[in-house]
């Protein structure tokens, strides 16, 4: 067994995403909180943390790309979701690009499937009712959504869980809020720090890594 | 060939479901309004109207005899969304239910699948983005939601679309608002008149009947 | 006793005002609503409508000619307030303009004093409770508001209280949402039907002029 | 001249307040920032902090009484607005109470008036357009607000610009959001940490206590 190998098989890796700044703003909290976590260990796992476009199609070749370099037993994307409150645990992804703004490279694709004759939607694959219990009981906004939306952050997720639908790794998305900073620009938008974010990450990776079989915890919605 | 068959010929049906009140509410305003276009002619076919129990399961059943029992050419569901202020024209159903308060029976499932191995979901049968624009343009406050949610509306959605899966029959889901006489008990929830939503209805059902391929027009969310 | 004093002693009137479109709307709701009521007679009083332009000082102007030639024993003056899913009875108007947009003449006055010197405010001369309970009880969304804004609306409230400070005339000051057919172009905003807040806009001045002494009924707000 | 009168003039002071906790929540994050900065200079101010209770009457009889004791410059006075997603300055105090829910005593107050005979309504004292300014510059979620509400902190705001009408001191209020560990228990709730809260009161301070005449800038709202 090389070197390498043994280097691998003792430093089990996650993956963890951010992205891009878009929509006019200076800067991305998902790519903020998710720099910092980048290289420490959690959960017995070395944390590499790589920053994806926000573009169509190209975010998801860059994407697949760190996959294959990192070889990740967990892989997390993070993205902004401008508006929201809380980390946002997202339930599903689905097989749909609907641009209502165009993406950073211009594109504004219509109601066309990410994955042709792919699935109408995959599942996350992270224990998210875990993850949920256990950021909430560390006092950080947290909830389940029932949607990642249409846009490139849905398609990331859809493109991550398609990646992964035949391996052993797992993979999941989470929407966080506008930074602070970002919300002093939007009056009346809610806001969490990135230094929180990255702590929520932290937990949530800790849970993620640890749990086999998700709780029996409701977080469902009427509508 | 038989009266009945030629009947049927000469007469195709759409079937058009409410749901019974519940959360404490005396009315459902999604049966008030489809009750009111029970018999009517709509594009050429007739309006059979249902109510659904709000009960895991049991909703599903009747679903079922109702689309044996009228043999139509397209199913609309409807339900009421307390809290959304425009019809809601849903894009996608997923095959979980999580119930967040009990249904009408009482049951509370936790991330259970509708369809034990069926797809994670089934997306609308409707033009919904042709519905859309022709809502609008009547002056109908409408929406292309991304979430029908993980409660019975949900459950009834996907199972729809499970049973229409190898069929020729069209179908989908509408959520709506609150009527305003339910919003008065709710301050500040939004509203819409029963009138209005049979009014949309019906210029649903017109569209949804007349068109083939769907409109290429965004309605699609960041997150 | 002339014939025309006689009328005068004999037909009591309420002048009920409503504004001009502003904001780029091709419609404001309650010149719409308000429009529909006049020459009515509602608890022995003739209705009288006047519309206002969107024009700090020249609304006021409007207003206080208006009053000059009808002489009324109650004034209601009623605002569209795009956003707010109920009608919404307010509770004080404030000596200050300060707008977030220009009016129709394009001021857009800053900190200013509706009159110089006067008081900080005026409460609404009407009883909001017992005009809250009877719309609550006849269905209609409805709510107390704490604020009525610094834009024209306020502006004109806050003059007609100072008008009517040394005269037994009664006034008072209704917000009301956007018209269906304007939500239809605002997605995800609340509207109520004219119909429906003429139909409140005559229950709530059927209360104020039977009512002498406001009702004890809670509709505060902890911030 | 004694050497306690010298000490008082050498060392001019803020007396900053906060509140005990109330509905349900076991802290108060206006307390909790507030505390973070007693006995801090700021603006060659020594920082008194006080906490005052959830009580009509009881509060603002401890407010007179911290006035009374410390003889502030400058009186800033901060509640909790649980749902509110920024620092809100609070533009104006109304003389009345309407108490949603009862206060840490049991009383609920319903229209009442907080001063026997007093004026409508007080403005604050401070320049709240320029200290919107600075902490928006300083990346701070910040709005102004155009009610307090009718609950406890609308009483004491009001209370304390009473106190000061015929004085040189300057009063005013700042709502703030829950803190992140509150809004983890308020799914969907915003939130704002109290160090940052903290760091939003420094700012607003050293921008109360040097300017003079408040900015010109536009903050206002429609309604």
């Amino acid at each position: 067994m090389s070197a390498t190998k043994q280097a691998t098989v003792l430093q089990p890796r996650v993956l963890l995403t951010g992205f891009a700044p878009f929509a006019g703003e200076t800067l991305n909290p998902s790519w903020e909180a998710v720099r910092m976590l980048h290289g420490r260990r959690i959960g017995g796992h070395r944390i590499v943390a790589r920053q994806l476009p926000v573009e169509f199609g190209t975010a998801l070749k860059a994407l697949r790309a760190a996959i294959r370099d990192t070889r990740p037993s967990l892989v997390l994307c993070v993205g902004q979701a401008g508006g929201r409150a809380s980390m946002s645990l997202e339930r599903v992804a689905i097989n749909v690009d609907d641009a209502r703004i165009p993406d950073n490279a211009g594109a504004s694709p219509i109601d066309l499937e990410i994955v042709r004759g792919g699935p109408a939607a995959y599942f996350t694959g992270l224990p998210i009712k875990a993850m949920l219990a256990a950021l909430r009981d560390a006092g950080i906004p947290v909830e389940v959504s029932q949607t990642a939306g249409t846009y490139v952050c849905n398609h990331v997720f859809y493109g991550l869980m398609h990646a992964l639908r035949n391996r052993k790794v797992r993979g999941g998305f989470v929407h966080i809020p506008y930074s602070p900073e970002q919300a002093a620009l939007h009056p009346g938008a809610p806001s969490l720090p990135v230094e929180t974010v990255c702590q929520g990450l932290r937990i949530a990776l800790q849970v993620a890594l640890a749990t086999g079989v998700d709780h029996k915890l409701g977080a469902g919605a009427e509508h």
